[in-house]
């Protein structure tokens, strides 16, 4: 076997061998095989493409080019979430503690912000003290005393991946359905679940702007996680604007300990019970979605919810107090500017990407690993697509620590929401269920 | 400008502008860009193909990678010819001497064998003293005083083809045409000759087995070639057997002797006056190729095909007496063992590629850069296509210091000779003129 040969192949269109597969993805990553036939290869699938066994064995050889965690000992059906990211998507800080409260222990590798979206792991060091480097064993031990743990990613958590991500950044091979789905799943795999419930975002501020792509990529990662013998259920869900209310790293928390505390808005919440629902069935703790939503309801209602984030914050080395005082607790912006309406009518669409742009112009989040964030500033939505509004009208405050770079922000805020006399349709926030 | 975008443009298809592909060139030359970015770009040029301006630009901009050499203030129109490389395609050797006996200029620089195919400067070298490592003076120096000058290629000569050459060995992008025509043109158009003749060769024995490949090839390098405003020509002929009776370097130079002193066998003379008549109508030497034709007969009737031939030797330092006394002045193989037909018929077809390979396994030619050439061996063809055999008719002497090598190689002739009991067509020589 050679890598030539297996370059050869491809380019060709024919159907790598899981052994080719496993081959070339070990060399790579022990650096036997060079950036450049690494380079020729991945260009070579983005034109020809992946077959669904070779997708599956990509994201295996990427897994096991480095730890795979073994959970087995842990008792419950282990089951995470995974989105694709999203604008304001809070989801995992809500939907970790009332999963677990209600029984599914959930074990969640998370990343951080990059481009235009935002990080479970930013938002929880938003957190005085909460910790998300966790070892192996702080991270096994945590999931089995309190239900859920949360860390990102470690250096040997598929390296294959870091690799060749790094050079698809340079070689105009990352919009590639397979190399996207193998991407997400061998890290996410890598972790150890028994089942996986995707959030796929689709709309403006989604990756796959389109359905059809959102549904392509759904579909290549079910049957990478199917092929590893994973329970897999996916939602596709909208991205045209935030979800809920807020954007940034502190706001966010504050709004999950709302949610947490029966006070979310509806959209975050529906999404939540959503995709929460799913993983009580898969987890074995419902038998269908319409009873795991009710005893997720429960679980906020009665407070089990809020307790079991406590729990969390607290294992990660958290101020609990999170919980009940935020705003003396997280971080908060010196200053508000607001982003108004300058005419009369409907809001009617927004280019969510930009929104997401705008907060990271403001600090929210960031375009390259090393720049750094400000956890105290963000958006407040204050009116969304369909709600009236009249000539200055708020409908975004924007909390800033630099009254300059606020109104920068506001001013794109602006530029980037619609007012029509037309009222548009509700936002249909399920799309698919797969 | 970026690489990125440059990958981007082309992996989606669309045409890189002349500035693009000259800024590509020129930073991968220099190695500001990597070679992991470059097997992208050959990946996608592979699979999505480039247009005529877009060939023409990269051949322009690898040649202006090195020295171009500048022949303009040596008198009359300057034209070569380049093969794409054959089994026995000793052309140029014949070629040269008689179009500059004509008098047009022939500036020619050649290549080594590698692979199945033999190579020009191996042969020369075969000629005891015969130096084809001349300095660019040294060879424009030779071309004004005698009309002709063969040369290696040197390493300032399209230094960007060289790196792109082995990149383009070990990515799985060689077979491509775009490629291939703009890596042949960039070496050939800086020697500065006004024109090509292009003798493109199809068949079992070619680069490009099928005539639809040749064809598109010859299109190809024909745009390219006048696109930097040279004059083109190009014959498509056959490589389905060896050319002439002799394959290996001395017996080559042997066989080219023999054709100047006006003994050649037919199918090499046919092929040598047809691409040495275009020489000369685009010399300006011959109205039109008939006349061409029988002023190159007079040349070799004449005796002045060998004189010039002589002055050549002598001018690269070799020794003239190989026009006079080959036998003592070229190496000789020990021993000869015979390629026998096993059974009554026709020679029906032959695997002539298998027949350069056998040659270059016997010590004719090499694999790697590095394999040692054994300039005493090769084979004579006593029969070729259409020719009737028996049982123990001598098909091909086997000239070898070697026996146990030699019985191995007649071996290898033996299975890659067909007989069949039908006559087969006669060989069509010359199969397009474009």
């Amino acid at each position: 076997m050679t890598p030539y040969e297996i370059i050869y192949k491809k380019r060709n269109g024919g159907e790598l061998t899981p052994g080719e597969i496993k081959w070339f993805i070990s060399g790579y990553t022990a650096g036997d095989i060079p950036d450049y036939q690494a380079a020729a290869l991945l260009m070579a699938i983005f034109l020809k493409g992946m077959t669904a066994p070779e997708t599956t064995e990509l994201a295996m050889a990427m897994m096991n080019s480095g730890r795979v965690f073994d959970l087995s000992d842990i008792p419950g059906i282990k089951v995470d979430k995974h989105s694709t990211g999203g604008v304001g998507d809070k989801v995992s800080i809500i939907l970790a503690p009332i999963v677990a409260a209600a029984g599914v222990p959930v074990p969640m590798v998370s990343g951080r912000g990059l481009g235009h979206t935002g990080g479970t792991l930013d938002k929880l060091e938003s957190i005085p003290g909460f910790r998300t480097n966790l070892s192996y064993e702080e991270f096994r031990h945590t999931l089995a005393r309190i239900g859920l743990a949360m860390m990102g990613q470690t250096p040997d958590l598929a390296p294959a991946d870091k690799k060749l991500y790094a050079l698809r950044d340079v070689t105009a091979t990352v919009d590639c359905i397979p190399l996207i789905a193998a991407s997400i799943m061998s890290k996410k795999l890598a972790e150890g679940a028994d089942g996986l419930v995707l959030d796929v975002k689709t709309g403006s501020g989604a990756f796959m702007q389109k359905q059809e792509d959102a549904l392509a990529l759904t579909k290549t990662m079910t049957a990478i996680g199917q092929g590893m013998g994973k329970k897999m259920k996916s939602l596709i869900t909208d991205m045209n604007q935030p979800l809920g209310r807020t954007v940034g790293n502190a706001l966010e928390i504050e709004e999950c300990v709302d949610c947490l505390k029966g006070s979310g808005p509806g959209d975050l919440m529906e999404v939540t019970y959503a995709l929460g629902a799913e993983m009580l069935v898969m987890g074995e703790r419902a038998t269908d979605v319409e009873s795991g939503r009710r005893i997720l309801q429960q679980v906020v209602t009665s407070g089990q919810g809020l307790e079991k984030f406590r729990e969390m914050v607290s294992a990660h080395g958290g101020n609990v107090k999170v919980a009940d005082d935020y705003k003396n607790i997280l971080p908060q912006a010196k200053h508000g500017v607001e982003a108004k309406a300058d005419k009369s009518g409907y809001i009617y669409s927004m280019d969510n990407r930009e929104v997401g742009l705008a907060g990271v112009f403001l600090g929210c989040g960031r375009l390259k690993m090393e720049d750094i964030i400000d956890p105290a500033v963000g958006f407040i939505f204050e009116r969304k697509i369909g709600d009236a509004v009249k000539p200055g009208d708020t409908i975004v405050k924007v909390l800033c620590n630099d009254e300059q770079k606020g109104r920068e922000a506001a001013r794109r805020l602006v530029n980037c929401i619609n007012i029509s006399e037309a009222k548009p349709e509700a936002v249909k926030l399920i799309k698919e269920i797969i």
